[in-house]
């Protein structure tokens, strides 16, 4: 296992904000909780990195890889309008990419999602329903594993 | 030349909020015409290509390259605290991907950029000035083709 990922943790403010659904080979796979959009988070399993530049050579096009398998199979699932593919981490310094699958009739189309509207959090059942259909169409894919 | 290619023309609305400073052998690179960030767009040259995964492996990991590079010396060459890259496209859909350098002392840190502050377009002695910059820092590297 990479030096880097044996001593990587998961940024506090992300683990509270959010649900942990799989793992990637390279990135933890986050679910916003926040049920006015489909809005997941891919966070490099690698220590005090804060810009996908700051990554090698090869995890770079792993996360290439995991963000366009995620983006692609998102898209599907929720048919979305259009995807938001981001890496901002103004506020949360550790490198994390945000995947969000956009609507017409989303609370913050055609703006960003970001500092729109506050968070409403998801209930069990919603959260098990999604995480279901995450299992059935990423499995295999890349070798997602579920949380 | 890929077919893609000979078909690409870049979107007007694009064409108008910036300016073309060169190409890489992938994408067209752009800056907008905003002085309140130093703001940069990568144009896959790829024709009818509104997500990242719409490109093939290789221009996938090419653009992956691309936007690295672009970031990495944006970050040098204006003392960045931030990049910010991202796709979103929820306005204009021809696949484009922001590079934003982003700084404590900018107009909408910490929040995005996207809807804050109306544009400040540069003068003609800026615009030089950001240009050479780009030329001195990126020639050489991934065959960056100035304007």
């Amino acid at each position: 296992m990479d030096e880097l990922e044996l001593d990587f943790q998961l940024d506090p403010q992300l683990a509270v904000d959010s649900v942990h659904v799989g793992d990637f080979p390279l990135s933890r796979v986050l679910l916003m909780n926040d049920s006015n959009y489909p809005w997941f988070i891919l966070v490099p399993r690698r220590a005090g990195v804060t810009e996908i530049y700051h990554l090698g050579e090869k995890d770079r096009h792993q996360l290439m890889r995991e963000s366009s398998a995620l983006a692609e199979n998102l898209a599907d699932i929720f048919a979305a309008r259009k995807m938001n593919v981001a890496n901002l981490g103004n506020m949360v310094a550790q490198l994390h990419v945000h995947v969000i699958v956009r609507k017409e009739s989303d609370a913050a189309w055609p703006g960003p999602v970001w500092g729109k509207a506050p968070a409403k959090p998801y209930s069990d059942d919603e959260l098990k329903r999604i995480e279901s259909r995450l299992d059935t169409l990423l499995e295999g894919e890349l070798a997602f594993t579920p949380a």
